[in-house]
């Protein structure tokens, strides 16, 4: 699985903007910036066990609402399934090398799924 | 897009877990058993004010969690590149339908995203 700093920002893109402004601000500080609590402590004019206390209290509520709707848990399985068929097509290319318009084809196929990711 | 009744029922799949007990409840039984207003009305001893406020606040706050969020239209772009890819296969798998052990493979690969929706 991931380590905990990935899976809190993967779950941040998902449900961030259920969180408080505050919430909000505080974990884009802490997770995307890499700030440290007394910088940001400064930066709110809060102690920094205020910062500590929303930065858990907001990470709370994401593993919360991944509980409840499970929603990064069923794109990581799509994202899984599209790695798998990306992969396949590889393989299938490769031991048609020589079949161009073959090859042509399942490379299109590739290219949408690589949009995906964009 | 999707009608009205279908595109709710589909908020509901993702964001259902995020509305209240009672507001739950409502829904279930008004856009899953397709009970009448006054029927929800009976078996809750409310009034149909009551359930028909009850489902337009419910209804309101799946939209905006799919304002906020915008999974379910994330997950439609990606269920609608899945059938891009399944259909292509299957152009693929006629153009050569002769070459049994290419035909294996890519039907393999459609496999993979027939699980998915599962």
């Amino acid at each position: 699985m991931f380590d905990k700093i990935a899976e809190v920002s993967l779950l941040y893109d998902f449900y961030g903007q259920l969180l408080t402004k505050r919430q909000q601000d505080v974990m884009q500080l802490y997770h995307e910036e890499n700030l440290s609590l007394s910088e940001i402590a400064q930066e709110f004019s809060i102690s920094r066990q205020g910062v500590h206390d929303a930065v858990k209290n907001a990470e709370k509520s994401l593993y919360e609402y991944e509980q409840k709707l499970g929603l990064v848990k069923k794109f990581a399985k799509t994202k899984e399934v599209l790695l798998q068929i990306d992969q396949k097509l590889d393989l299938v290319i490769k031991e048609n090398k020589n079949n161009k318009e073959l090859n042509d084809k399942l490379q299109d196929i590739k290219e949408i799924i690589d949009q995906l990711d964009e």
